[in-house]
């Protein structure tokens, strides 16, 4: 994706250990917006972020001590300002993300703007800036999974944060295809379930509370936007994939319930084995022996992705079960990771 | 199942019109049992039904009226008890039936005990009396799903009342299995979620506040007892269905994601007449227009099971959606219908 | 409050017992409205309703088979309506009542516009036709709480249905008070808490799910409009009362916890019967034997309201707790207890 | 309470700045203790603590990596821990900090066992040890809230830490006190509200899931045992406090609405004052300006202890609203801050 893209390899050392990294976040008042904000304020290696807006924004919570600024670009870079964080609708970052590019700024777009490499699949989302320009820029994004992408997001100056479905959805199903053991002609299915925040903070009717409680339901079935980034992270069709969001009575967390024939028989063992080696060493990653299932509680409000299986009798029916909290390994606490392995820092810093 | 044995067909009728009818329910305090003494007592066609149980129980909530009776066959059949419902659990439903019937009693029972045909099926209940004398009483127990078998449920002695994950299922997939639609062998994924009332009253970690709210967890992957019974009805191997049940963090309710691969290219209205026409005339399955999804709330405390569906653009993989409350047309509510069935009696009686 | 004006003894006889009683609702896509409405249409005394509108609105819920109908006075008249109920706004009904009762149509109304004889309590409404036409229609108003005012009720052609809040609080105190053995001049504190429903339907920061879930607030401190009406109700000054609501994360439901000291030392037992007395024969309020509260769940879904109470060893100290669900006892349910009142049903009818 | 004792006043001083302190717990298992351990193993002052138990316990959570250690006083000596925390209940504890006080340990007990001073206050914990031996050492334990009493705890050998409900309390009216405003004579009421972790992991029908869901109830009416706590903090007679706890459908978090009457009629702005000017400097109180009250969510998986209120127009009736995580400033994080004040570092370390 960004192997074409010459970048200084000495990069990820251009601030000295002793100093701390100047960043920015863009779009701190969202639920993704405030988890960054909380986790950057108390991270070792860098200074309080510069909060931004496009407005001249009144903060909505009277107890959060941090003003709001209006972006301006020559500003930030007067501050020494290194790193831009966006947590802001997908359009907005289309539009940004040149812009900060141009003035040198490393940037992590947690939007779905810059995640998609091939244009059939980006078209869900209706880019009015599809040609020219827009094009060079996708071209330098990573798909900021550090588990799949580890050495290109060490240079990368545009990390495009994974969505939080997806990141469920890949990080259970890519040690299996990677070892060749899916039949992918037979479909793969991710059923998946979130809680509310994953809906953002628009008022609406489906996230009025009377909507929400005591109630569970599906929605955007073969039509949600993570489904092209999914495939393309898997490099399977996006046909290959059948893809059903729901929504839990809950603040957070999702588990995805996935579906897989295996082309050959395997063992319990096997493809314990198979997930284990894959993520040996992994910081955020949790693989739990066989026969155990992780569920969501286990990974509120920490960065980890837990993953858990059940093979049928037959061998060759395989149900993977992944859990994360989507405002952090789906969203902000994967965007400290991407920060942690772009700057070279543990990749537990400021997560623990 | 029950198609060998001779009924008297007038059994439906002697009941009087004008007379109520006496029933009698074991096992009134679990939930189940609750909904269904709750239903019973404002039946317009019967009366307060006898509260039985085996010990000299104290009833433990101090606000209900009604006092458990022990149970003693001489006095049900002194009172004119014609009906008896069991809520217990499936050992002592299996012990019970035979000696209720021999009393000429009729029996609805909401376990697992009398539901499944094949020995293999039935070999996850463990039960004790396999041999001789309970064959006899599992050919004359009848599946009380009234929408797959009203005929047989009118004339039967022994309702064996469905399971409430089973009939999210079966009522999902018996029209396009009867329309030859789908591709078995490709195998049927139903992924299940309950509220915590299907998992019983008895204390467990499992069901303690803290492990349940702001929580999802799947659980009994590949062995869970209402797989046999989805098999059995829908006349498929249990091979072919992959079910994964999971808990919501709600009382009740259930929604069923169902999976199947079409095995002729359908449009979305084919899939939507096929599901209206199976149903047309049924009182308490509603069948939602192609693009709308049912969802938990607007089932619960209601005996409706509603039924929606997507399809692919491919149309091949379609995704089934079906909400019910499990207390209601997965236990109580449905055995009211069956009652309803059994005497002659509108289905909607007592339930509306 | 209506003892000055002349109603027919009679009209409570004006259906007859053959006849169906037809009526209208206004408002019926609200949570009030929309319980009244599921109420109306199985009540065995009473046609479907008809459901009415301002606009040409549209039903919001594909699922419902009932169509809204444009407010036309003279057609209601035509169609042989007889009572109107409205769960609109309190200034809608303000405007509507005069009109409705020129007609001759009874009317039950939902909201606060009628409940409040003394203007100083009005004023928290901020009524625009406070003078003239109005007075006469309030002083035609009974509130609609069938304990305190059956008889007055029975003959009125305007009930004004009590707040959610003021039901529990009114229905705990009225004994205790009409037995003079509260110190009224120490003050009593009502520490109310209720589900979101009693919030209404309108999206609010405050009633989004995120705001709510795993959350509990306090709001309108000394200024919540159910104030007056308590007052009045119990006929002590505004002042004596300090009331305190509370948001609980729940759907609905409310749960009174209210603080007296007694001007003279009673008994557990004589507290007890002194609500039990008063209640005698009630068919919606359940008093709690000495010992025992109630709780949410016990009326959710039903129209009771549950007393229970707690008295300190100095039998100075009393504490009463009051449950009721805020869309039945709390309204609708109770608008149609008022019906069966004004029509000389039993106030049970529609309501089991 | 502790002011006759001779203790090393550089006790606080005998851990070196480089060296990080040992510490063990016991009672690892429950809701509080597992918080505890969370916060000391990233605490920076501190080395990961060592796991006691009583019995060869299972940890029974497989994704714990903790094992839990046989209690052995010698091997803990030798292992040079300087610190024990009891997460027991309070029979345990009253047995254990004996033997580890006389072995040198300073402890930090989160029981109820040694947090009263009055023999009438304790009689509700029912020891079986109030002669002799453990007056000696009840003589020496300092009550466990920084804000009231920093400096005994600095030096304490033994510290209780407060209730969750007391913390609550004491700190919402602990200023109105010292300041001589509250009329005392008149009552003081803390209506209070708590989340499920509160009651504990042990296994009951009142903490089944469905018990607590789309619920609220009140219990222990006039005889919770926090209420001698609450009182001999506040120097006031336990008959002056009503306080009524109550069970949210949460997990954890407290709300408390404290009814008092000012003796004299203050303003907003002098209570805001009162409030405000007691807790200048203090790291873990927020006093909210007038208008503004504290929920919940905003202390939830912190430390701070939120307090606002609302005032009545005639300037004699106070509602006091005060919020904190049970787990945290309730439990866990108050035991944490009491350690940092005990060995002289930043009270915020290990808890922001």
């Amino acid at each position: 994706m960004t192997t074409a893209i010459q970048l200084d390899p000495q990069r990820s050392r251009t601030i000295r250990p002793e100093a701390r990294l100047r960043s920015a976040v863009m779009g701190a008042t969202g639920y993704a917006g405030q988890e960054l904000v909380r986790i950057l304020s108390s991270h070792p290696r860098v200074e309080a972020p510069v909060l931004l807006t496009r407005q001249e924004d009144k903060s909505d919570d009277a107890r959060s001590p941090q003003t709001l600024r209006r972006l301006c670009w020559d500003t930030l870079k007067d501050e020494g300002v290194d790193l831009l964080f966006l947590a802001t609708p997908h359009d907005v970052s289309r539009r940004l993300v040149p812009q900060a590019m141009e003035l040198g700024l490393r940037v992590i777009d947690l939007s779905g703007a810059w995640r998609l490499r091939h244009a059939e699949n980006r078209s869900v989302y209706e880019f009015e800036d599809e040609s020219g320009e827009s094009a060079k820029f996708m071209e330098r994004a990573v798909y900021g999974l550090p588990e799949l992408h580890r050495a290109e997001i060490e240079t990368a100056d545009l990390v495009a944060n994974p969505g939080c479905y997806a990141t469920s959805a890949i990080l259970a199903l890519a040690p299996l295809l990677r070892a060749n053991c899916v039949d992918i002609e037979h479909g793969i299915i991710s059923d998946s379930k979130s809680g509310v925040s994953g809906a953002g903070k628009a008022l609406s009717e489906r996230t009025h509370f009377m909507s929400v409680a005591d109630n569970c339901s599906a929605y955007s079935l073969f039509n949600h936007r993570h489904v092209g980034e999914i495939a393309e992270q898997l490099a399977i069709h996006s046909t290959s994939l059948t893809f059903t969001p729901h929504l839990l009575p809950i603040p957070r967390g999702i588990l995805s319930t996935i579906y897989v024939r295996l082309n050959r028989r395997l063992t319990a063992s096997e493809v314990e084995s198979c997930l284990r080696d894959s993520y040996a060493g992994e910081p955020w990653v949790r693989v739990l022996a066989a026969g155990n299932l992780p569920e969501i509680r286990s990974c509120l409000h920490t960065n980890y992705c837990d993953i858990g299986f059940g093979l049928a009798d037959d061998g060759r029916r395989l149900v993977v079960v992944s859990c994360l909290d989507n405002l952090l390994k789906g969203a902000a606490g994967q965007a400290v990771q991407n920060m942690n392995v772009m700057y070279g820092w543990d990749e537990k810093e400021g997560l623990r």
